[in-house]
Order: structure tokens, then sequence, then C-alpha cells
């Protein structure tokens, strides 16, 4: 049994590799490499899977996975420009992958170990990503 | 090949674990304990895994699928209260995940054995739930 | 120059008017009479029109406004059975429209009169009412 | 990791098995069957399994991606009629099912084999089909 | 206060303009005059204005609203093409605009003359058209 | 008769107004006022009022319409600091009033006199707003 959890933050961020020029950097990321940031409203879905508790019908309590999401995730990207102020990706270029790589991290270190965990998270309506940690 | 049938259902229900003191369930349910009930629109996905009929094209028949869950849960379920008037919550705790525990075994009753079966049920647009049996 | 904001509650609720039979109150409410309650995810829009602050670049404060929203409307609401849990439908019939009344007047109160009001408010996804008052 | 895009197109189709009696093709497709065809707004989601690039942060350039979805798919579907205008279906009939392996075949052929590749299409909001080649 | 529905229909159509030579209806429709057609996914809003009844708390019973939109429209309508099979386009062009005033003028035909009516309708989640009849 | 075209584009922005202190910038614009800016996608749609044209069936083309949008706002605004690369605001605090009157002033400089004009612009699906010159 999967639960989902839908949760949103809204960051700036911009595309850029400083192992590349600046030409180089321009022709791969194009208007993603615009120095001065662009910006997203992203949504992220958690999912964790194990089995039900019978006592309570849950697999986990919605607002527990919530919390969990805001404290580690949402509360500290929301808002931020991803590049400058979440340090993270100081040395890492926030690619929805790298993002999701970085939240799924995050998550993992704070759910508890019996539960699969996978995220979805959608940079633009047209543009999504999956992780499951492998 | 998967075919999935979206489809829709409203009720009223509460979360309530009889083996608790009313004190314990408030505090593990919280507002979803209402004695007075509450309700949702939940949102059913259906998804049947097959091989294509090559005469059809079809792995199966939408309009099939969409009067089985019809029949067999979206009008059983609408508009009702979960807890009071579906029999199948008498003693069961009408949680997401319960919920689709129940639906996935009245569909599994009636799609044909060589589909896989597997559901998404959207509480709301926030809390979702996937099970596929196992 | 109207500013839109978008929140949710979720209600258990029947329709039937006391001044009926039951039998008249099943014909004309159908499923919605059902004694035991049903409910919904309501979706409301609240938008406020009026001039722009030329020192905010705002209308008004989304914060602001969805402050009251959260006080006035959807915190008493959410997680509630409209017919038993909120007074304002002791003696009135929850249909969407009596609701939307009842929330704009309630909005209304508390929305500086400079601000034109109106409401959306989504029952479904297929039934929708609007209110500005009139 | 997994990356997906999301793209659109817009075609005329009706589902017929020229086998077949007229008779047993209403029978069978409804109105699907219809002589002088009908449409859709078909959203196909294009789902590419590998690993990050660690230069550019990209499983594969979403740019790159969406090309290659126009240049092969959404570009010669849309605003066609899929019976007559499109070569795969002369003698495929071209239900939701069918159109998805016609599309991941096209797909397969110029996503670089190293991806695992999988696609979602929505013939409505209510009828969708998911495909991986197998 | 208004109250709205939504429904749904499928059809083939094109955009043609008899009085004008073949290269002319290319040059201003491009791909929408298609010879062979092409199909849309409609979803039609209809909106309608009046006082609440204060016996039901409805203002129009949506179910009875929902009854005549199918009558007279959606199932006329679904699984059709706009040109050849309704008779409403056989010397009128179906753009979302002629279609929006075809709808309503079958609408305003069954729906009490003490309601304002207007409605909206989607060709595609891009282009919309709204209409009351002015 | 009106016809509406959604659009959309990615940006940076942060809210500041230069007369005030850090302080109250803080205290007003909260996390919106972060240094190093955050953004938003940001859905568009323009929405123009006028006669069919018995010759094409339009109010007017949806195809110009979005070249408009596409030439005059969402190229220009798209992956782009709304308060660094984009001129109109380099003293006007991007809040979305103040966007949506920038974009308003755009269009109506390049959509025909006839027609009358107004936007809906959401800055996340949570807040919205529209505005028609006045």
């Amino acid at each position: 049994m999967k639960v989902g959890r839908r949760e949103t933050f809204n960051c700036a961020h911009r595309l850029n590799n400083p192992a590349w020029s600046e030409e180089k950097n321009r022709e791969v990321f194009g208007k993603c490499n615009n120095n001065n940031y662009h910006g997203h409203n992203y949504v992220l879905e958690t999912w964790v899977d194990g089995a039900i508790d019978p006592e309570t019908g849950y697999v986990m309590d919605a607002k527990i996975l919530k919390d969990i999401i805001r404290e580690h995730v949402t509360t500290p990207f929301d808002h931020r420009n991803l590049n400058l102020d979440v340090p993270d990706f100081k040395n890492l270029n926030p690619t929805a992958e790298n993002i999701a790589v970085v939240i799924w991290n995050k998550l993992r270190a704070e759910i508890p170990s019996e539960f699969k965990l996978s995220i979805r998270l959608y940079e633009t309506e047209n543009n999504i990503v999956e992780y499951d940690g492998q």
C-alpha cells in the first residue's frame, strides 16, 4: 500500500556548470542559464510504501508525513534561491533531477526504514521527475 | 499495456477505533474523528494490466470497465456515509488505505483473472493512496 | 483590479427541507437527502476588487486575505458536518448556493468596505456557484 | 531517475474492425464507431529512465526529449485524422492502446538505448493507457 | 447567484469557408482546415444566473440543468463530426465561437426565462470562449 | 463573445519597496522579500471581447492572439528575473497586480481597439489576479 502527499514550494534557480565556459553553459542550458535566475512553482509528491497498521488503518499518518515534508523540505526551500540560499546546491547544479535526489535523501533520513520511499517532482506542468533512491 | 479509468464518488465518513478511548481517538485522528462526520469527493483510478486483444485493439473495453466500477463501487458508495451506510466499514476504519483495500477486493472479484489490477484513490488533491493487492 | 485566493475545506452535509414530507424531500433532493449525510471537498475562491496600493503594489495582501478566510470560514467549516456543527445551517438548507451566501456574509463583515467582494464555490469539479451579494 | 515530458495533440479518429460486419462494429465500438469520425485532445507523457549525467545534472535534456517527441509524434499526428492521415493506422484500429504502441515504437527508435522508455496517453480525462514495450 | 455545471463531449471538426479558395482556407485556418478533420475533447460550463428558491435552496436544481445540457447539447454532439453529423453546422463554420452560439441558443430555448444564461467552452486547455447572448 | 488564450512563463522576482527600511520590507513582504529572489510558474489567460467575424467565424484568430502574447509578453518575460531583467519593473514592485498592469498595457497596445481586453494571471494555483484596464 502506497500513500502519497502533495506539497508545493516556490524557488528561484539557475542551471550552470562552473567547470564550463560561459559559452558552453549558455549552449547547453539555454535560457535556464540566465545569470539573474528564473523560478518555478515546484509540486512535490512524496510516496511511502508499507503495510497498513491495523490499529489506525494508516500506513503512515498523513499529518506526520506532511510535517516531515514541511520541516525538512518545503519550509527550508520555499521562497528561496536554490543556488544561493540552500547549502545542498552550493556545489550541485539544481536541475529537477538533482533537486529530487537532495529531497529524497532528506526525506529518507526522516521516514522510518520499514517504508520504501519515492518522490515525484513537477518543475512545470510539462517537466516532471521521479526518484526512488536507485 | 495498462488501461486506466477515472470515476468519482462523494461520501461522509469519520475515523475512529472503537477499541480506544475517545481521548486517544481525538489525539490520533484529530479533526478526522469528528463525531458528526465530515466528507470528501473521492477520485478513483482503476488500472487493468494485460495484453491487447488483436480483434478489438482494447486490453479491456473502457465501457465494460466503467460499468463494473459503477455497479460495484461508485453507485453503492456515492452520496453515502461510509461508516453507517456501507457494510464493509461496519468494523473497519474508513481511512483512504482501508477504502482502497475494500474497493480493490470488490473489483478483483469482477475483473477477469488474466488482468492485473491496481487502483489509485484521491481523498483530497493532496492525499492519495495506491494499492495493487500486495 | 481583482485579487483571488483559493482555499479548501471538507465537510459532511445533507439537503433537506423540514417543512416537507420525507417523500417529497427524497423526490426533490434525491441521493443528496441521504439521512446519514454525504460529503464534499469544497474549493473556495475569494475575489476582492479594488485599487492597487502604490506603496505595496497590492490590492490586498494575499496573506491577510488568506488569514481572514481561514479564521472565519475554512477553519470553522473544515472537517465539520454543516447541518449539525455549523450554526448558520441550523435552519438553512446547506446547498452550494446557501453555503455561498453564508460565506459571503462572513467575509463581507471582515473585508474592508472599499473592496467589492465576490466568491466562487466548487462543490464538485462539475457543480459550481458564484455570488457577489446581489 | 525517471524524467517525464508532457505534450499534447488533437486528432480525429474512429474505431472499426474491417473484418467485422457493420452491425458487429456498432455493437462493440458503439458511438466510437461513428462513420464520420469523432476526436480527442490527447495528452502524452513520455518517461525516460536512466542515470543522471554528472556534468549536466540531467538524465536527458528536456529540450532534446521535447524535440524528439514533437518531430516524431506530436507534429505528424496533430490536427490529423488518425485513420486517414497517419499511415501507421492504415491497418491498425486507433484505440488508445494501439496509439500508445505506435508512439512507443516511434520514440524507442529515437531515444538512446541506455534509457528505459515508458509512456502514458490520456484520450480523455477519464480514459488513460500506459505502455513500456512489454 | 450564478450556478455552473460542467459537462464534456468529444467531436471531430474542420474549419472551412466554402466561399473561399482552398488556398485561402489553408492560409487562414492552417492545420485546422485539414480535409479529413481533426478533433477535440470539448469542456462546456453552463452558467445560470437567478434568485435562490427559498424552498429548495437552489437557483436551479443541478440535476435538471444537467439533464437539459445532456439532452440538447452533449448527447447529440458527443462522438459526432460537427461538420457532417450536426445540422446546425451544415452552413456554419464550427469554430469555438460559432459552437458557443449554437449551444447558447439551444440552452436558452430550454432554460426558464427568469434566468440569465452564459456559457464557457474549452476547445483545448489553452483555447476558451465565453458567450452570454450579446 | 469573449475569446481566451492560456500561455505560461517562469520568472524569478522579489517584492521590495526601496523607499522603506529593510525591516519594514521584511515585515510587509515576509518571505517574498528574500534578497536572493524566489520564483513562480506564471499562467496568463488573455481574454479578447468582440464580435464574430462572419467570414472566419473567429472573434480573433487564436494563432494571431498567441503570437502577440508570445512576442510581447511571454518570450521577453520567460526565464527572466523580473526585477533585474525586465525594464518595466526597474521602478515598479513586481507583485502579481503590477505584473498584470504591465502585461495588460503591453497587450492593449497590440490588440485592435475594437476589442475589449482583460487578463487573468495565476502566480500560484492559490493566488490569482484579474485586470481589465480600470
